[in-house]
């Protein structure tokens, strides 16, 4: 059989993964080794109930980015960093992260054929958190010192030995995760006009305006959205404006001090006219049960920031705007939040018969 | 703003959701309220280091549908079953389930504004295997008896009270999943030379072959895929010709004894000439742990059968072919294996400086 692509199917070619789909846009050649699992178009999903509670015929999506390869926007960024890793030859690539970047790491330097190192603080985290990681096989490395001693080292490590840096401060991340934008842009037509977004490191509020900015020079969309930055009331340095030194939520994947790309994030803020606010960790987790239980969208704490936000700033949103909420991580990623956290009803010890079942169901 | 579908991208319009995108092959109509997350259209990935244990040229691709909505398969079905329930004006669906079904009944229910009811039995799962169930917002009941009980029950109620049963007797479950044969179709430009499926309660076997022969019978395709499924093998009842009383398998997804589309399922591989063939726990373990040290790919254990039939039946697969294995779910819903069953490498208490962490790595 040989295979070509369909020209049967009117809707959609099958997607090549987002480096192909966005090469143009891309620092990559011809030569670039891709290393794809043909992440990114992930859904721009409406979500009317969330929208309701706004009113002012404003129309909401959420960018469903939890439904990448790994189960996080990371997978975007990562793509990028490891075939140009590969590109430059790199045999093994290296990060510190206990979370969501550990495991696109893993993934994609697997799939390279490249070996990966996750460096993680002694006794920081439990097993579980890195489980992903560890099935695709990276290896694990806990040291006696904490998360910056890890960072340091594992940036030390790059530059000494043969071994490709992963972590935020590789610049073909942004490069990556700035396609989320281009997505938006051709799932509306145009740009939004709010972006709202979790803010932790801040790299992905970055990397969405040079998306937006970099597509509107091209003449793909005729305005830019106000970006609009949230982050969890205790580890909010970019709203306080000053770092934030033992930073507290439960929203781990936002829980950082001291974004890496603050100036950014702040140009990208100013740029667009937008804002960045506080949630509290309760508004987080009222905005995550709304996404499960109105809209049947699961998503990790963190993503739920910029969706309390925006519902917590609604009396600014513009009648008939429409505004996209990013959504960074799959809610499967942390069972644990969801078992704790749910408003469950969870009925035991019904007698096996119908009249009972349906009375405990509230027909009788 | 005025929304309109973008025509700036060249390779894709807007995934629109499954019904939408094959409306014309499904039992919907224009009054049909379609309820949808955007569900399908997830991708066919290209898995080498796996054709190459095979050799022959043969090429091979896993159709990884844990990066559906919910994280499985299921929720191809639900999208039909859902939609055609609030079309029938059901204000409530009940199911009897602990796994993907419930979590999918649960999210589809509450975006279409329905009550989903759960009956499981009492003591049966760990509120863990339900967490997702029960933050979208499930009513999950806990009967005194068994899972066959609890479905007798499920149905008596949709019998007797204005609720829609949504398990897989459901007919429109398997119109709604026959779409993942469209897409295979549509991305591989033909059906592939052999599908390799896990089969559990052989609906997914039997959806796959209505969808590839509807898609031949309309010129889609030129011909027909063998039908290779794979059963777990303490819940092997197809290969072995005779119910299991007690199923047993660590592949919970597929643990079932007296498959509801036995019949249907034969007829498939009958039909294609294709065959039921039974893989260890061990065998399904490896394929798992290779599917995500080699390829990238965190799959549910169920899933990987398909993959670890593949493996085993090897020797058959014909040169040059193309063969397309079917993942059913995604790896997030089962922690606990990938822990448990990962070959870690995971070193502790390791001095914070360069030359302990580089020793470590194997680099000094």
């Amino acid at each position: 059989m040989t295979l070509s692509l369909s020209v049967a199917k009117s809707h959609c070619q099958p997607w090549p993964g987002l480096i192909e789909a966005y090469r143009e846009y891309l620092p990559v050649s011809e030569s670039t080794p891709v290393v794809t699992l043909l992440e990114g178009n992930t859904p721009l999903i409406p979500v009317p109930a969330i929208a309701e509670r706004i009113g002012k015929q404003v129309k909401v999506f959420v960018k469903y980015d939890g439904l990448n390869p790994t189960g996080s926007f990371k997978d975007r960024g990562m793509t990028m960093a490891i075939s140009k890793a590969k590109e430059a030859g790199a045999k093994a690539v290296i990060c510190a992260s206990t979370g969501n970047t550990s495991a696109a790491a893993a993934a994609y330097a697997r799939r390279g054929g490249m070996k990966p190192f996750v460096l993680i603080p002694d006794g920081y985290v439990a097993l579980g958190k890195l489980a992903q990681a560890l099935l695709y096989g990276a290896e694990v490395l806990a040291i006696k010192g904490n998360f910056d001693r890890a960072l340091e080292i594992v940036r030390e490590m790059a530059d000494s030995y043969p071994i490709t840096l992963v972590n935020s401060v590789n610049p073909y991340r942004l490069e990556g995760q700035k396609t989320g934008a281009f997505e938006v842009v051709d799932a509306l037509g145009n740009a939004p006009d709010w972006l709202c977004i979790p803010v932790g490191n801040a790299g992905n509020i970055t990397a969405y305006w040079m998306g937006f900015c970099q597509y509107h020079q091209d003449g793909k969309c005729d305005r830019l959205p106000k970006m609009m930055g949230f982050q969890a009331a205790g580890a909010a340095p970019l709203v306080n404006g000053k770092p934030v030194a033992n930073p507290e939520t439960l929203a781990t994947a936002i829980r950082i001090g001291n974004p890496a790309s603050w100036d950014k994030a702040i140009a990208a803020q100013s740029a667009s006219q937008g804002s960045f606010n506080a949630v509290t960790d309760e508004e987080i987790l009222d905005a995550y049960r709304l996404l499960a239980s109105s809209e049947g969208i699961f998503c990790e704490p963190a993503s739920a920031a910029s969706v309390a936000g925006l519902l917590k700033v609604k009396d600014q949103v513009p009648t008939g705007a429409t505004v996209v909420c990013v959504l960074t991580g799959n809610g499967l990623k942390d069972p644990d939040t969801a078992i704790k956290h749910s408003h469950a009803q969870f009925k035991q010890g019904i007698p096996a018969d119908i009249k009972a079942v349906a009375e405990a169901m509230g027909f009788e």
